[in-house]
């Protein structure tokens, strides 16, 4: 469904290997893209270790504040998953073996011959009152409790549900955007730009320099969930920009 | 200098780019490898908006709690580059432009033939009492304060000003890491696994599935600052898959 309120958003993304810069986390850009499509506002990120009591006050902080929260990592079968445990916690709920979860595991483990070991049937382990979230590419599933979707580390079984957890999500208007892309250095153009900020407050304006093998590059970002307006900001600041030769 | 003592740090990512998606982030695996390359425990990364109050209160949350605090983003020319003025209002203190920076942006914008606009000598403005981090690319320098490092957004010049700062760290002990790679699911060695943390509670252990085009991998990876402990977890690891014919 969708909804013209601010739907708003964190994401938490658990995992040692993050943390000591071994593995490059993959999934923050492909939520934030995600959300954004969606019409749903990120708000904050935040990476903690594979710790109990750093995950729960992080959940807690986290769900309480913002429509929804999206977290990352810590459901495999191995004693560093910890964020089932966790998740429970912070809601004060138990955490056990759902029968649901054994049987979308259950055909596909059979069909492959990979026997439900006690450690994969970790993997089945959610807490009181979740629901699940199917994984359509290893079966074991993720789970939503309250406000808290709770999804894999591995980007493919990850954006697979997240795709899966899309439709339980209430949806906001979603936020155009426009870009102008300059040669110049942002310092030329930053007094102008102010100004312009200052002329459409209502509409989000930013400025993003890199160097390219041509010379310097800026994009000049504009967002607004109101297409007229933010039309209207373009216009303006494109004939501004024309004015001082800048385009 | 090298401390024995356990040193830890967190990482603040400042930038509205970051949460709608449009940039990936590519800062956070960059400072996470040089900080557990030199002994620092990176213990938490936050990703925040441009937003004053927001940074503020994230700076004050990180600041305290960790030996060191690392920020990249928000301190370009434009309206939109708010660190500066966030850290001088975490730390109590007025921002004013600072004539060492300048010095450092004279002589590189002369060459350059940029001139040093007033949008431009933003740049220069920091917290009183920082101590400027210098900037091998573009000359507008970092900062820190206390123990808040603050470095620029683009990758480049983060990296500069990171390797910069390096010496004005107290560096830990290295955390030695081992892996170990196996062709079975994870699923298959989480018993094992579990029984040989159990074992050796001092070393910290990981387990991190992926599938490749060969099939299943899992990457096993034991950490610790004591080489010789290190060694033995990881002899006895190998011998116990060995044994159970995992190798």
């Amino acid at each position: 469904m969708s909804d013209s309120g601010d739907i708003t958003a964190a994401v938490l993304i658990i995992g040692d290997e993050i943390l000591s810069g071994r593995t490059k986390d993959r999934n923050i850009g492909t939520i934030a893209a995600h959300l954004d499509a969606i019409g749903i506002r990120l708000c904050e990120v935040r990476i903690v270790p594979d710790d109990v009591s750093e995950i729960v006050a992080a959940v807690n902080a986290l769900r309480v504040r913002y429509t929804y929260l999206f977290t990352t990592g810590g459901i495999g079968p191995t004693h560093d998953d910890l964020t089932a445990d966790s998740i429970g916690a912070a809601f004060g709920v138990p955490v056990d073996i759902d029968p649901r979860a054994v049987a979308m595991m259950q055909p596909v483990y059979a069909a492959r011959n990979i026997a439900l070991t006690p450690a994969r049937l970790r993997m089945a382990r959610v807490p009181e009152g979740a629901e699940l979230i199917p994984n359509g590419v290893t079966a074991a599933p993720g789970f939503s409790i309250g406000n808290v979707f709770v999804l894999a580390g591995v980007p493919d079984i990850m954006e697979s549900m997240l795709q899966a957890a899309t439709e339980r999500l209430r949806t906001g208007a979603k936020i155009n955007s426009v870009s102008i892309v300059l040669r110049q250095p942002e310092g030329e153009i930053a007094d102008l730009f102010a100004a312009h900020q200052a002329a459409y407050p209502d509409v989000a304006m930013g400025s993003y320099p890199s160097f390219t093998a041509d010379g310097y590059r800026t994009e000049l970002v504009l967002r607004s969930p109101d297409g007229a307006r933010l039309e209207s900001a373009r216009e303006t600041l494109v004939r501004l920009l024309a004015e001082r030769e800048f385009l």
